[in-house]
């Protein structure tokens, strides 16, 4: 993955300029969190710090780019000199990837001398918001289709290559069995699915022939499309080839339907492929997919799905109220208190409570030097620019979320009711903004 | 930009090597279209058209993707092979960048031989519609804001790298003035706009000296965020600031509202800053902007906006119902009849007719054999495989759009009243495809 020092907003450079112009480059707490859930989210997933860590080491400025920088005329040739040497040398302290999350919790938090801590905050969040929008909303897909197998099909509508690779990592973390995405298989080792599309039915003047030509070029994958003309017709062919290619040793795994009431046609092909005796072909089924629909179809003998544009793109709820804020500068902690975008000032942590049956029961927030009973979230990940472990396995990730998901109260796994978690704030917290505010001159 | 081959639907692969099995390379037609308006939607303005042909001309195997593929097993040695020499040969024909289109109108037709016109589906398709979507979404902020300078802010909300990108070029396209984004100002020429975050007020322990801080490290560049704790407040150092930087030559521009009712909060800073004898500088707003939005602080002293997340995501209606679909194989009209996505058979064209006033009143959809009056939309921009011309200037193309917008009909203008542009079937599209059905045996 190529992260270019460029890919920032310009007021990240014209502020490490007024930095450097005033000589502040004390050490910076910023911390990532999300204010508000969207309104059909009762939790979120963490994800993205493995790339977020891949960017905050490469981080460098090219000779091409800082020509570029000064080619704007808004930059002094010794500021533009000082960024020759750029490098991030801070901490990061994060919630393991894949930790389930709720509003106000930091799940990314640096360290760092002011300009490091600032400049990367435009990409932290691309990073880690779309990852993490996408992880909850396919957990919510896994949710709605218990033991079905989920499969992400929505590169093509994704925004851009970058969001198609990350969001079928993403999916994968939070429990679908592959992708589409070849690429996405290639770089992550995910593993990858496909077939045929309507156009190579079309492509040949018989549906029959398609179904065969392409059964007998990969006899070890053959699922075949059967919506192109007339679904239940097709399942006639499919019978009729399946006893063909059996006597040649070649099984069909499946038929798929991309169009139409997927639950009916399902049942309707069900019994046909019943009736002849291929119970063994499976039916998968895609189109237009997304938790809600996945739900509406929990009763289709459907073995699996593609879901697509609505996952990829988390239609729904595209976007999160998330922020990076600065928390504390030289020793001082800080306090945003715009109208509705008020932050809870200081580096905190956040202390989570099980209750007997091992469920997750409430988190308390506070801050980061306050010890409280409870499992700590926030872990170090780097220390002066370093990691401390190498990268995590995708499948141990993976069987984090599994976990932490089963010991979701049944309330927050509904996909149409919000409940809201509770989060605590400590009494330190409490404390620590009053001195804020009165530091500040907000409280007398 | 990269464009890796693997960049793709398995699907596409493996259909590949069921056509090389079956001997089946005879050329193919594609064409690449939007079924259905998202409902918010009067018309889209196509846009990707040069990543697209950039991708076309680019496209080619590596060795370590043939290994990747070697390694899933799917593919025949053999097969691989022929992917070593892989090359997109075919013609292309498009509306050009920044036309306006409408429901069913292809904007692009891909003219080769079946193999290579099939494996690039899903980019085409990825690259189309993010920046259609985004570039018709913008143009809406554009109608909404008349006058208003806008300024794209949604890179890091944007899904990923590509994405924050490629919006800002859209963005741009549609009549944006620039962008935040820094990659997208060295890659693509967009000007680029930034100032202060509230970070570097907050890193300070007086806004005053914040504000007074960056303007003598910047003094061409002097844009003021003044609501990180009391907007009016920060409205007094402003003007205090203002007569102190004077006496050195040094001009506040402008300063920035992101939080609270931006338009009555604007009024107040205005009256202040017009008390004071400071008409010329002018107000910013930003923070949760869209086309609605925007329309409603319409009369507000506001001089420009900074939009960010909702335009990105094109919250509102974050994909298109878009399609590349086989309409011709071996010189044979194709047609997919799967319930709800029937498509027109064959390769068209469409032809658009303008009112006395020189506005859009109607456009035909043809086969790409009948020639019509009107202004024929789809023209040839590459073949085999080689561009007919060199890529376009975003100046050319934003002109293009400002041209075509001018000669929108009012009603389409609407930012939340559906509108349906007339796109009448031509009697020779309407016979082709009761000849395709009846082939078919669709029809009796």
């Amino acid at each position: 993955m190529t992260h270019s020092a460029l890919l920032t907003d310009l007021y990240q450079l014209t502020m490490l300029q007024g930095y450097w112009h005033e000589g502040m480059a004390e050490t910076a707490v910023f911390e990532l969190f999300v204010r508000r859930l969207p309104p059909d989210r009762n939790f979120l997933i963490a994800a993205g710090l493995e790339q977020a860590l891949d960017y905050l080491e490469k981080l460098r400025f090219s000779a091409t780019e800082l020509d570029y920088l000064r080619q704007t005329g808004l930059f002094d040739d010794a500021f533009l000199a000082t960024l020759r040497d750029f490098r991030f040398q801070g901490d990061v302290d994060a919630m393991p990837e894949g930790s389930l999350f709720f509003a106000n919790e930091p799940i990314l938090r640096v360290t760092a001398p002011l300009p490091q801590a600032q400049l990367v905050e435009t990409r932290l969040i691309n990073l880690l918001q779309f990852q993490t929008l996408i992880a909850s909303k396919a957990a919510r897909c896994v949710f709605a289709a218990p033991g079905k197998r989920l499969v992400d099909f929505g590169l093509r509508r994704a925004h851009g290559s970058e969001a198609g690779l990350l969001a079928a990592r993403a999916a994968y973390l939070a429990g679908f069995i592959g992708t589409s995405n070849v690429l996405a298989g290639q770089r992550f080792g995910i593993p990858v699915f496909g077939t045929m599309a309507h156009s190579y039915i079309m492509a040949h003047d018989d549906e029959l022939a398609a179904f065969r030509g392409f059964a007998r070029s990969q006899p070890h994958n053959v699922v075949l499309l059967i919506d192109t003309y007339d679904t239940l017709a097709a399942v006639d062919k499919v019978i009729a080839l399946a006893e063909e290619l059996a006597r040649d040793g070649i099984r069909i795994k499946a038929v798929r339907i991309d169009s139409g009431d997927l639950g009916e046609l399902a049942r309707a092909v069900r019994t046909k492929l019943d009736a002849a005796g291929w119970s063994e072909i499976g039916i998968f089924a895609s189109g237009d997919l997304d938790e809600y629909r996945l739900a509406e179809l929990h009763d289709a003998p459907i073995d699996g799905f593609g879901v697509g544009t609505k996952l990829t793109t988390s239609s729904d709820a595209p976007y999160l109220n998330c922020a990076y804020k600065l928390q504390e500068y030289a020793g001082v902690p800080r306090r945003k208190v715009s109208k509705g975008k008020q932050t809870w000032p200081g580096a905190k942590q956040v202390y989570r409570h099980y209750d007997a049956q091992g469920r997750l029961d409430h988190d308390v927030l506070t801050t980061a030097d306050d010890h409280l009973e409870g499992q700590a979230l926030l872990q170090p990940v780097m220390r002066q620019g370093k990691r401390l472990q190498p990268p995590e396995s995708l499948v141990g990730i993976r069987d984090r979320i599994a976990a932490q998901l089963g010991r979701l109260p049944q309330a927050l796994k509904r996909l149409d009711t919000r409940t809201d978690y509770p989060v605590a704030i400590a009494p330190a917290l409490h404390r620590l903004t009053e001195e804020t505010d009165r530091r500040m001159g907000l409280l007398p």
